[in-house]
């Protein structure tokens, strides 16, 4: 691995200056390093303000379709030449009116649709910033610890930009997730263990020299990883005229998305380019019953997340022992929001719901999502007379066991008409 | 339903002037109407030449980055309000340079991968148009007679409207077509039969007093719908800089298309929007070896196609009696391009090489255009020195099963860094 010496080993035009401890706040250089040499607490990317400030709106609307408009308020990426990337983002915003008035939501509902994005999740905007810094930092091998989406997104990635890839999940994801890994011809390892024993795997293999040349995107890049969720953010405010909407509901893994979506609003409004609502934005979690650590700290009133054992349908939300769990807690506290959670019923039934009212065929993450912000509206947490954004952050293709046993042909009939007439077809 | 009295029922600003027999090449008003009262050919739009005239780049560019940018070359969808859309189209057109080299094309080698569309296949773009006219023209359901995708498309897009829908399919698709639609809530009615007893069926419904205010996409509005699949080959020229390349390699079921993007570069040439290569530009076409009329049609020199019974995994091609086959056959045999078709083994392996050199994981009919291509280059019939564009129709997921069995984890080991030693992954 080369070590770059200039300024910005991120290149020149990058606003990124450094790396800062989110725990204790000591600031570091910008390379593949994710945890403080002081505290071990997590760090994050730190940038230079007067660059962020001179961002505009008018830049940004002149740029591709994609997360590389918002190439100024990401710490890499800003020379199109040096991407690695399947260039996701600008997905649809979608108007969800039927879905509105089934939960009793009476202002504005939004979808935001991130499973259109190339590998069909959210997970394809922090993968290509991730790689992205990666390659600028000499790495020659993409790496990550998955619950499956960001497992399919590496791969691809990794295939699209030739490079070799690795890639570790736990063993029994479904199989959607898994052959959608496995076809891109990378490696792929089934690691006999949760997430959680993935990830701590990966945190062993990051420090031995076979690694040396390996970016794991959410460990020794996860800094960088963590800011492409920050685009979630800008593309819903872009796509409301450069408002902010009043409530956000967002799944919940590691928290990480929430966090960054939440921290994508403050720079917009820092930045001066998008408005606030009035009373500030206030930012909802969803977690399933099987896998709600940082819910279940929320309801206890507590500020450390206790881990547990996940069960339940909702893999790709399946992380026992959530990083970021803490800073979500903060988000919502500090915003007003709340979080909630759903049992595998209500997952599917949400999936349902969502497709039946909005054309939109959701992953197991969607159902999380829908059905929470049909029990927060029901809770009275939600304010029904707010503008409001769910993010579906996956696809219903990838976890289709979900639904495959409640939903089916309606009518099976021989190819005639007599035998259309004889189930009431036609009369 | 209500029979439009305005000039055009299709709404003022629509450039379509009628339907034109494409065997004896009489007119007819705008209707749904598919066959000829003179003859029983099939109908297609004829539009005012001098309204075509006047489109320009310049409004094309300025549109949205979806089909719609192409309405005042489409038969309906110009007022955005009356539109049923999921907004499908600009999918992204992929340089695959280790694609071209591993199938010995030295010449630029582009993937049009409509996978990228909001049910994932370029079935969107056809239902889009199709039932922005049926809306206009007062219909109250939307159906259609459906391999796959066209089902998952058609309810999608009903839900979305908030329609009913009724779809019907071959009893024995792949699950992810049966789910994709079932999930939207609407009727699905499995046939015990092929495609084209489907077919036939839906055609004898679509004259019953119970149908009659239902649009099949495919039947009664099939002039409509074909006029979508231009949409495939505006943008590809677009997306090149208002060039048409010089070979293109189309999937073909119907072989509807296949005559459509042919159709399409035609239009743009006649109205200056696009130059066409020097000598013309070639249109190929790919089947399996399962369902292969079409092509060996052309392989026996005959301009009439033989009815074969479909087998084979490329589900979504199985069109045993191609409504639009001899039209493919002029436009291979007009522009000197030719047709091949692959076993289900090539197949596969065309999906995996398409997706280990692209990053991108096509359903069967993508590995069918793939291993098309790469026959075409083998067999010297498609020239390795010209640009090439070829189009993947679908999306891998949809049809998991075809390399569920030949993809999947390269390791398998327990959670420990020991195991890890054990298995080679680290020394
Ligand atoms: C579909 C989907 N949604 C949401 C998330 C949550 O992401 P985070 O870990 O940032 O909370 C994930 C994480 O894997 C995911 O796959
Ligand atoms: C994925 C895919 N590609 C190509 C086609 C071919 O379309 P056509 O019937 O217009 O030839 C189909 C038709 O169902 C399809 O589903
Ligand atoms: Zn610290
Ligand atoms: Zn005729």
């Amino acid at each position: 691995m080369t070590t770059a010496v200039a300024s910005s080993p991120l290149g020149l035009a990058s606003p990124a200056r450094g790396l800062e401890c989110r725990g204790c706040g000591a600031r570091f250089p910008l390379a593949a390093q994710h945890a403080c040499f002081e505290c071990f607490g997590p760090l994050e990317v730190w940038y230079d303000a007067e660059a962020f400030a001179k961002v505009t709106r008018a830049q940004i609307e002149a740029g591709p379709k994609s997360i590389w408009r918002y190439a100024g308020l990401l710490p890499a990426g800003q020379d199109p030449a040096q991407r690695v990337t399947l260039d996701p983002g600008f997905t649809p915003l979608i108007k969800a009116d039927a879905l509105a008035a089934e939960i009793g939501l009476r202002a504005p509902l939004w979808v935001k649709d991130d499973s259109a994005n190339p590998t069909h999740s959210f997970k394809d905007r922090v993968v290509s910033v991730a790689l992205t810094a990666a390659k600028a930092l000499g790495f020659r091998r993409y790496a990550c610890a998955s619950t499956g989406n960001l497992a399919n997104s590496v791969a691809a990635h990794a295939a699209r930009a030739g490079v070799p890839s690795i890639v570790f999940i736990p063993y029994d994801l479904e199989q959607g997730k898994v052959i959608t890994t496995a076809v891109y011809g990378g490696d792929l390892v089934a690691i006999e263990g949760s997430y959680d024993d993935v990830n701590r795997l990966c945190s062993e293999l990051v420090e031995t020299d076979d690694f040396e040349d390996t970016a794991f995107v959410n460990v020794n890049l996860r800094p960088f990883y963590a800011e492409g969720s920050k685009t979630l953010g800008y593309e819903v405010a872009e796509q409301l005229g450069w408002r902010i909407p009043a409530q956000v509901v967002i799944p919940m893994a590691s928290g990480e998305l929430l966090t960054k979506v939440d921290k994508a609003f403050e720079e917009l409004v820092a930045s001066g380019l998008a408005v606030a609502p009035e009373g500030g934005w206030r930012v909802f979690g969803a977690q399933s019953q099987g896998c709600n650590p940082i819910a279940t700290a929320l309801h206890g009133g507590a500020t450390e997340i206790v881990p547990v054992k996940p069960t339940g349908i909702a893999k790709s939300l399946n992380i026992g022992d959530p990083a970021a769990g803490i800073y979500a807690l903060e988000s919502v506290r500090r915003t007003n929001g709340w979080m909630d959670y759903v049992n595998d019923e209500e997952i599917r039934d949400g999936i349902r719901l969502l497709a039946r009212t909005t054309g939109v065929f959701a992953e197991t993450a969607g159902g999380v999502t829908t059905a929470v912000t049909a029990k927060l509206v029901a809770s009275g947490k939600l304010d029904p007379q707010l503008e409001t954004v769910i993010y579906n952050t996956g696809e219903g293709l990838k976890t289709i066991d979900a639904v495959a046993g409640r939903v089916g042909p309606t009518y099976h009939v021989k190819a005639s008409l007599k035998a259309a007439r004889e189930v009431g077809l036609v009369s």
